[in-house]
């Protein structure tokens, strides 16, 4: 257990009982209004998790009340061997996946809740699509997970080798790959949007091998600029990333800045966070403690950033600016993003699932400019330059 | 000149002298207000431009006074060379963009214009975009010409030699393209998108030789199902397809069907149209000539349905449908088109008139599927089966 996840849990061990008795949406509500509540929610539920799951080892089932549906792997085989990397990566992903939907109706403020698909793949496989539409402080919350096992054809294997992995040409390899991922759209133009993913990869070498990977990134997307916001977002993805190496960040600050540019227009999406790809050292257990913290550092670094700012007011000039930069959104994830296009052209794909990230809304207009001393002009700029937050 | 072309001509020549005499909005708006007007709107233009430009053929300058601008090619050169297949397809794309756009703007009610912009390419070229925003009729309208010289970056070479063209591999190529094109969304859900795109290509082979060819095509996307207005559409486009040869328009609506398929929905973006490429036969005349009838079928093909649909009452369900079928505009554009990605992955490209295809608002809602017997229902059946028209 990291370090930051091990401060949590000491501080917020006294209010888990709390949480277990009177396990409702006030309660969620009330322990997430708190200033310590969002950060502790997250290592509560993974107290809560590390002790109702041990007991049951030698049981018949897991307890899987705390997810927001029946994991994809049978919980008897997800308990049997909790060594196996994909189990670890599964029961990792499922908590995510619960902790943030649930930070987020903590949000809401007139009880919207997600609405949750369970889809299986007849190739293999399966995930669990959470959607939230249409809340009084959400306008369209996606949150995904998948576990999937099947054969990658040749052209990806041949994206693969293009990236350097040392893959058989020319044939379809066997593979498995889970991760969680989501976007959230608020409707107030002042609560950025949010996006991470992180996932896990196995492939089959020609020689009968495993390789595997770990990848991932959290961004930030906002529509007026906030220093302070974009400050505390930066530090806290650096802060869990230091724990593990002090060359991550920096590394994969710059990747995040080149990977979501919008090449056509010489913008980026937003302003960045972190995204790295391919990581396999310095060993298993190690890249998988680094995913974790990024991951469990998503809550603290952007529930704070709703709560601030999604009661506050805002005119039409402000909602239609919101709706340009969603247009640039979709133009971004329909043209450039390797996951949409990845999936999209996987024949089979649960295009819901991945089409999710799409706002409600969008808007585009012809020659848009705003002026350079405007709100607007002002997040442009850092969106044409990008600079360091921390 | 064709039989259709030429009939209308002598319709219409009569009004002639009318539109020359009053050549206001208004005088616009009257001629085409009449049921014989849309056509020989066309028409008459082009008898107007044959009539006045011949006599300055020694003159200093071309009338260009009936364009959105002045021509991207010098007025003189256009003159003087006017056997050039170059300067014949200028002088149509420019003819049918300035007809298209009265013809559209002939249609607003309060009197809403295209917003002209001429661009020049550093490389080579230029185009004229015109733009129509916010209209009481037409909610975003889209007009473009493009005529541009360059180098065809290798990727593109090796695009078109998998179509099958005799190119050099792995070279640059200088090339030249025109073209015109079109997306006009309404507002009134019961008018439909109509887009089209005629355009003449030259490359020049390893040899030094020029190779030559047209494509094009105009296909409508209605969000409710007027099978009579379907109907009208195909049949103004096979007449105009059956002029010149019998086998077109079979070929051409089957892949138009083809083409504007939104591969990951199993859907079409809307009821088809025509579709071809690659036209360098039985020579460069007849090719031309069916290419200008196919662009002369655009307005009689689509202005009535919008002066039938325009002022139809609509409601906030019908509002909300229209937005979703114009996300899947948004998809098919940036995922599948490959015009767009032609255009937006070569550097220097004008994004703005790329993407003004783009409607002015979209929308997307995680699992929306209408009732099957509802109005929306029974679009999408022919949206996942296309059918014949006529």
């Amino acid at each position: 257990m990291n370090a930051l996840r091990h401060t949590i849990s000491l501080v917020s061990l006294g209010t888990f009982q709390l949480v277990r008795r009177t396990r409702g949406p006030h309660a969620r509500g009330f322990l997430l209004g708190t200033g310590l509540g969002l950060a502790s929610f997250s290592a509560v539920t993974y107290a809560h998790s590390a002790e109702a799951v041990n007991p049951k080892v030698n049981g018949v089932q897991m307890d899987t009340s705390r997810f927001m549906a029946e994991p994809i792997t049978d919980s008897k085989a997800l308990l049997g061997d909790k060594e196996n990397m994909r189990h670890r990566m599964e029961i990792l992903i499922m908590e995510i996946q619960a902790e943030f939907c649930r930070a987020l109706e903590a949000e809401e403020n007139c009880g919207q809740k997600f609405k949750v698909d369970r889809w299986e793949r007849p190739e293999g496989g399966g995930g669990i699509t959470c959607v939230l539409q249409d809340g009084d402080v959400f306008e369209k919350a996606g949150v995904n997970i998948s576990v999937v096992t099947g054969s990658l054809p040749p052209a990806a294997v041949q994206q693969m080798r293009a990236r350097g992995k040392n893959l058989k040409e020319g044939a379809s390899l066997p593979f498995f790959a889970s991760g969680v991922s989501a976007v959230i759209h608020p409707r107030n133009p002042h609560v950025p949007t949010i996006h991470f993913n992180y996932r896990y990869f196995e492939v089959e070498t020609a020689k009968g091998e495993k390789q595997w990977w770990f990848g991932g990134g959290t961004d930030l997307t906002p529509y007026y600029l906030c220093e302070k916001d974009a400050s505390h977002f930066h530090q806290t993805l650096k802060s869990a990333c230091d724990e593990h190496d002090a060359t991550y960040y920096p590394r994969f600050k710059k990747w995040c800045d080149d990977y979501f540019r919008i090449k056509h227009r010489n913008e980026s999406r937003g302003i960045g966070g972190i995204f790295f790809d391919d990581i396999d050292s310095p060993n298993q257990e190690a890249a998988f403690n680094f995913v974790s913290s990024c991951a469990r550092a998503v809550i603290p670094s952007y529930v704070p950033l709703v709560r601030k700012h999604k009661n506050r007011e805002y005119g039409n000039n402000e909602r239609q600016w919101q709706l340009l930069r969603r247009g640039r959104y979709v133009e971004f994830n329909l043209i450039y993003d390797r996951g949409t296009k990845f999936g999209l052209y996987t024949p089979g794909a649960r295009y819901e699932s991945i089409l999710m990230s799409l706002p409600l809304h969008a808007r585009w207009e012809y020659m848009h400019e705003p002026k350079s001393q405007s709100e607007e002009g002002k997040l442009m700029k850092v969106l044409k330059n990008p600079k360091d937050w921390v």
